[in-house]
């Protein structure tokens, strides 16, 4: 067979997987979204056999020769080479897991997302406790089926963004941790910041119609996207044509609409600015969800909490929102909106003690990965762990260890991408900023064009060819330096608390 | 292997094909109520993937072999035992069609659906004509490799009831022309009747809460179903835990919402009816598309366009619409509802003038699938059958050979089952008032368990375990017979028309 045709075979079998992959998205989306509740049972049995079958299909041995032949070939473009050595990893580490662990998996998940909702409801993690147990074990033992260098949980986070290791993030977090300390530590003796015209009634209509109107103006294309409500704020995509983000409105705090808009939103982007031409394979797919979660966390913090941002759109909010914000210039908002101070929920978190949440859950994770945190011990563990690092008390379990939805779905290994987001996101947007200078005095007029285009080139067009490191090395001739997030976070909140 | 082990394999295998085939449904209903423009084409081809996949993994030479040797087996209950014969029908069925040719298929369909779209919104035939013509096309393959006795178009009715003939069909048909144009003639004479009432404002929010309210009076389960907005209406299903109505809603014409949510609310009670524990078997399917329609046009005309029924209703009807109804009683309305007119629109037709639209594309579809009608021939051939069986012209496509989806969605055979659905409907109807003699009473006083326990008992739970007909035997002691319905309307619409 000629390489065209052996190249347009893999292509075709891709895009089926991918077909399936998404329409098992489509149905995630939807029990998120829309599913009635006794319609639970048999979406979960629908969506594992989703996955069993995208797995089977993937890990068939016929893909394995195809693969094996396409990476003997020598006339592929760069691109087309890059696939195949992609999908060839994707392969060798699909094929250590069977079907049926991936369908046990699936169910399991299922399962356990049901018992962390019910929990949810009693404010309690004993209801959650067991099935949440059987997923870890499963983790466990996946971990030890992908194999590992160090430690297991190396193997999980592999998942989420290819090469990080334990000791590469626990470098992060020992650079992040002073640092940020001593600079919580600054702010403590500064006037505080009064934020309280957030908390005002919001009503839900004229949030949703903000938020959208927010969403169109850092470029989301409803054409080829939709937002909707949900419990907990999420992107998904079923091609790059349909990428869809979810909100929730509290009409008494308007700060959790509208950077979970900005928020999600970024994301959204990354996934709309994808090559739809790469559909179903590795180039068509986001680098890493570290690189994912600095564009989400470059919309909402870097720019969806500067200034600029508002001089621009602080017009459309007090039109939205006149009364509640007829005593707010544009410098308190600003202030408000940054307001620093230790809390109990991980979304809702400032900037800095954002990071604290983090390492929490990843050293929690780590302990239930490798065996030596009891899942029983969670909730005293992480009680302990909030009283060491931020200093407060956790008053019950859903303030607490309940309060996210991940573990429920066995996403082990993804924490800490949310905290090298946010370190990433501060050293593209400093590169941004060096190589247009006016960055600033063009988001003030609305103009987002610049940030947009170098996002594109430098980002989204790129897919997965590059791993994490070697991108942020590409776009901004470094690899990733704490240094960006700390100086950028140094400098604002000096600022703003004088 | 046991018998036991057996059937389960057989049992789990179906699961997962029906797994499959309703992420397919869930797909297509997110194509008709939320899916953004752009993502049109790859949701296109995710569905003929899932499509190919169900097919595949029906048609695996492993299941053909355990049906087999299931077929054999002598120690299976009789539900058992008739799930195995059903399927085993099926199969032999399947296994006459690749799937290439599924998935070809269904990826015309897909073409064809958006061709039909935008011919919709250019009000062109032509637009919507070539991709028509290659369905069409496959549609006629489609009967051959089925095979066929006496006409190909059997071959495709077939699909939606099993052993439906065009012999039996045309003779049905003749019985109902003649005794139709006769009453259709008596009413001409007739003092015609004010509907003008149902063509006020009826704000769109408004509409909403009294249609789910109708909804919810007649049984439909909000738990395990929802109700969502579509140009089309129509109900689907991912699992009877999970049944989906959709209704369109103009603020011009009360009518259209109201008897749609009747309509999508019959055929949903029967699949929220459906043996949840037979789930993917067949047992756990509905009969047939005209028992399925039985049950839409038994809620939306023998109950739902019945004077009981409004007698206890109208309170929650004027309570919603005080300023529209204020000059309306009961009498007044329920005549109104049941006005009778020759009209363009199949959708909005009256209980007798409706056979006629039917009539009309069962004529064309036979000739499109015999091949003696070319399909660039369509708007013509509609045209003039509109002026000879309901003597009105036709003004444009959109009111001509275009308002249906059910074409450019490769529905050919389909048609018949809407009118012997109403057949249906008024037989069983029949038989219920003759076992419950107090069900008038009953209705007006909103009670509808005896309806509902007798609809359960004889139609629901029996899934497909009979055909159509020996379920219509079986519940009413006689096969169809459209003497039923010719009763029902000269009885009902002689009242009206004094």
């Amino acid at each position: 067979m000629s390489t065209a045709k052996l190249y347009s075979t893999y292509k075709t079998k891709m895009q089926k997987i991918a077909d399936v992959k998404y329409a098992s998205a489509v149905l995630q989306w939807d029990q998120e979204t829309y599913l009635p509740p006794k319609g639970n049972d048999f979406r979960g049995q629908q969506i594992a056999t989703l996955s069993e079958i995208a797995h089977q299909l993937f890990t068939d041995k016929t893909m394995g020769e195809l693969l094996e032949e396409l990476s003997l070939c020598e006339d592929l473009t760069s691109s087309e080479k890059r696939n195949i050595v992609l999908s060839k990893e994707d392969y060798e580490r699909n094929i250590k897991l069977s079907a049926a662990f991936v369908r046990q998996l699936s169910e399991t998940v299922n399962q356990s997302y049901h018992a962390w909702a019910k929990a949810r409801k009693e404010n309690s993690f004993a209801l959650f406790e067991q099935p949440l147990n059987e997923l870890i074990q499963l983790k466990r033992q996946e971990a030890d089926m992908l194999g590992y260098e160090q430690h297991p949980y190396n193997a999980l986070m592999n998942d989420y963004d290819k090469g990080l290791t334990v000791s590469k993030v626990d470098i992060l977090f020992v650079e992040l941790k002073t640092p940020l300390l001593n600079l919580l530590d600054s702010l403590k003796n500064k006037k505080s910041i009064d934020n309280s015209f957030l908390f005002q009634e919001f009503k839900k209509d004229n949030q949703w119609e903000f938020g959208l109107e927010i969403l169109k103006r850092i470029g989301f294309d409803l054409e080829a996207g939709r937002q909707d409500i949900s419990l907990h704020p999420f992107t998904t995509n079923f091609s790059s044509k349909d990428v869809r983000v979810t909100t929730r409105i509290d009409e008494h705090d308007f700060s959790n609409m509208t950077w979970s808009c900005l928020h999600e939103g970024g994301h959204a982007l990354y996934e709309q600015g994808l090559p739809a031409d790469q559909y179903g394979l590795p180039l068509g797919e986001y680098c890493s969800l570290s690189i994912h979660e600095s564009q989400s966390r470059l919309w909402e913090n870097c720019i969806g909490r500067g200034l600029p941002f508002w001089q621009h759109n602080f017009k459309l909010l007090t039109n939205s929102f006149p009364k509640q914000l007829k005593d707010i210039n544009i410098e308190k908002f600003y202030k408000g909106i940054n307001s620093v101070s230790p809390s109990l929920i991980r979304t809702e978190a400032d900037e800095l003690t954002y990071h604290f949440h983090v390492m929490i859950r990843y050293e929690i994770e780590k302990m239930l990965i490798e065996g030596s945190l009891p899942t029983k011990d969670i909730p005293a563990c992480w009680n302990e762990m909030y009283q060491k690092y931020l200093g407060i008390k956790v008053p019950d379990d859903n303030r607490g260890c309940l309060q996210d939805i991940h573990w429920s779905h066995g996403s082990f290994g993804y924490f800490a991408t949310y905290s090298l987001g946010s370190l990433y996101a501060a050293q593209l947007y400093s590169t941004i900023e060096k190589k247009y200078p006016a960055v600033s005095e063009d988001l003030t007029n609305g103009k987002i064009n610049s940030i947009q285009d170098w996002l594109k080139k430098e980002i989204y067009c790129n897919g997965r060819y590059y791993s994490s490191e070697e991108l942020c090395e590409k776009a901004t001739g470094e690899t990733l330096q704490s240094s960006y997030f700390i100086n950028y976070a140094t400098k604002k909140f000096s600022e703003i608390y004088l």
